[in-house]
């Protein structure tokens, strides 16, 4: 049985970390830099405005559906940020057919839907989120404790209208996942280590 | 380190299944009957009503804090309740105070907050529900699809209230647990072997 696993994950609750550990910790691939790279090579677009389009939705708050439904994709910038979720997306679902892995945030649940994934979705309250951004981000230590919870709420805010905007779901929602796990005061190696015992048992 | 284990479900879900094996498999006690039984020897009501009290909210919507300051807690039947309520956290809190457990519904998790207890929230989806329904519950042979779906919908939506009105926390909100995990076409049994590896590894 193929083992393919989707991490979504709030900012700053270690979700990308754990996804990491959990393909060292079950020996399968971990695809992160790989789509960044393989994207770049089939767009032609620069690292910058591919990293950026793949957090960043070309219409706000009409589902992709909708939005073509009336036209508005008749945009140049548009077609082009949609254009890259495609090719997203189409790498994506090769490198999943290619090997098990793990594959963090980039609507893989959704994109991969079809080869049933183990879904994953990482949280943790504010103050544990708080402190892994301070101890882990550079950026973090010339913020406020205000200004620093303003950047978390910003960057989930974005992930979830992404989510949405790209599968017609809602970010976070556990119905959408196979297993939520908080990481509040937990130490991520320890617990991406259980996980993978988790995962490997409900595929086996 | 004490291993307290409180399980919140959705009706259909196979919760309370999965609370008895964890019990199990991890070598604890599992209380319930103990619970009902110990409510009615210091309440003196009868085993229906007792059962009614552990479901049912006294003044609809009000949270039981908001309700005391308007003084609505000022008649008799309602009073009952509430002391039903509360005789059953003092029961609870003493069960997990003598030895590890794993304690369904009832609030646990909120009442054993300051015990630190692993808190699993278990769901499903719809179709995963009425099929468990179906082969668990005896009730379900003469209903409908549309009247098993709208048994499990009220129940939910009992139990929503009864955990708002007792906490003021909304009930199934992942940030609330720890643990959430989907049942949707597994099978418990060995769902709850696994679970009873990772709550081991969370707790050692």
């Amino acid at each position: 049985m193929s083992m393919i696993i989707t991490i979504s994950r709030e900012f700053g609750s270690g979700g990308r970390e754990l996804g990491r550990r959990l393909a060292e910790a079950l020996h399968i691939a971990y695809y992160d830099q790989e789509i960044v790279k393989e994207l770049m090579e089939r767009t032609g677009f620069a690292l910058d405005y591919v990293r950026q389009a793949e957090e960043r939705i070309p219409v706000p708050l009409l589902p992709i559906t909708t939005a073509r439904t009336f036209g508005i994709g008749n945009n140049s910038a548009i077609e082009q940020q949609l254009s890259i979720y495609n090719h997203e997306s189409d790498i994506i679902k090769e490198l999943a057919e290619k090997s098990d892995c793990v594959i963090v945030g980039r609507c893989a649940d959704y994109v991969l839907r079809d080869m049933d994934p183990v879904r994953i979705f990482v949280y943790a309250d504010i103050e544990s989120k708080l402190a892994r951004c301070r101890e882990k981000g550079p950026d973090a230590k010339d913020m406020t404790d205000r200004e620093l919870r303003q950047r978390i709420n910003s960057v989930d805010k974005k992930r979830s209208r992404y989510y949405q905007f790209y599968t017609d779901n809602i970010w976070g929602d556990k119905e959408n996942y196979d297993i939520c796990i908080n990481t509040s005061a937990r130490d991520i190696k320890r617990l991406s280590l259980l996980l993978a015992e988790l995962v490997k048992g409900i595929k086996s």
